[in-house]
């Protein structure tokens, strides 16, 4: 059986033009290899914020390279430059509101902010996608509120099995 | 005045060929011979997930048998065959986005795949239309809600009184 | 520099034609003017529950008369005549869904009809809007849920700052 892809699309003007390296994208990284057991493999991509950009990554990601999973981080906010979720939307074939209600709910306990932020999630065929702000801080933060109900949607949308790692053992 | 008349159907491709029974549809029932209280009549249909179908039904007891409630079962989830948010989005005139918030706000505190869930209200002329989960747990969860606030729905749209049971009693 | 510029629009089909006095818009001024320092100005105005009204006076609040911020006050519920949801999206660019979102979350805590509220908010260019319903107890609370959040929204808009009243002190 092939081994599960997850693509991770960091949008970012300044991060795609080399202003500055991408942090946020090796956040998710990291989160995912944590929370994940099981063989998997990562692609990674750096576009800026440009909707036919995103679009074409998106669906390169999941048609072309078989992701069961894309994970974007950043242009999720109000800024006119932000297009991710219009980006995101375009490509999927439906949305699944709850995953964008359920971060934002949990992120404004700690950020008032987080009610601006527009992510969005939904489906490609078999391929999820989701959208994540960009700060490493509310990539966690996010990732956190509903990683648990990722592998069923995939697993319900055709997708592979991914298997999520055990809790941490605690202290004797 | 006319006997206010609550349309159950549940959404299911094997409950409708029959094989094995509905018990999201009386789970709904029972949900509503409990909290209603006054004089009420069901209609119940059971219907494949197949969005004519469904947009069918739900234009049948909404317009031609005058239904002020219609509640669904089933076809919120991810699945490609899961199609009753999109079916009732279309009958609908306008859509109630805080229901389905609140459901799911309220669901994932004990699910988390709750996120998942797409389910969606609107109302169709003076019809309330509220989609459930399938599984008779979230049914009751997922009612129990939002119940309060579908009377006052109702009659802002125009439709008959729905009379909400007292509390029970708490024994002496 | 211009002073900052807030609309406050008042939707009521009854206030309109002078059968009561507006008790809404006083209400949004009454709370900017606590939670806001600096100097500011309000532009208010009342117009009927009809569509087309609504949207020709958020155009020219935002475009012409350069609001940064447009609070509407009424039409966000479930009867036909509400339509302010609808005329907000029609002239927006872009949705905020999470102001919406929190505003119910917060309201459905002491008011379970709160699910029934259609609110949204939205930019236009580089103007915010913001629908709250009209109950002026409503609006405090709805405002106060996500107020925090909207200066921020505004300047990555493009938009001028507006500048949040420090919390009042503590008696000694």
């Amino acid at each position: 059986m092939a081994i599960p892809r997850i693509g991770i699309l960091t949008v970012s003007d300044r991060a795609s033009r080399g202003e500055y390296p991408d942090r946020s994208g090796p956040a998710v990284r990291a989160f995912l290899m944590e929370r994940l057991a099981g063989r998997w493999e990562a692609l990674e991509r750096v576009v800026a914020d440009e909707r036919e950009a995103i679009e074409a990554a998106l669906a390169e990601m999941a048609d072309r390279q078989s992701c069961c999973l894309v994970i974007t981080t950043g242009g999720t906010g109000p800024h006119p430059r932000d297009v991710t979720p219009e980006a995101t939307a375009a490509v999927c074939d439906r949305l699944l509101p709850g995953i964008g209600e359920r971060m934002r709910a949990v992120s404004v306990e700690s950020v008032p902010t987080a009610v601006l932020s527009r992510q969005v999630a939904g489906l490609r065929g078999s391929c999820l996608v989701v959208n994540l702000p960009g700060s490493p801080r509310a990539i966690r933060q996010c990732l956190d509120a509903v990683f648990a109900a990722l592998p069923h949607a995939i697993e319900l949308a055709g997708g592979p099995e991914l298997e999520l790692a055990s809790p941490p053992e605690l202290p004797h």
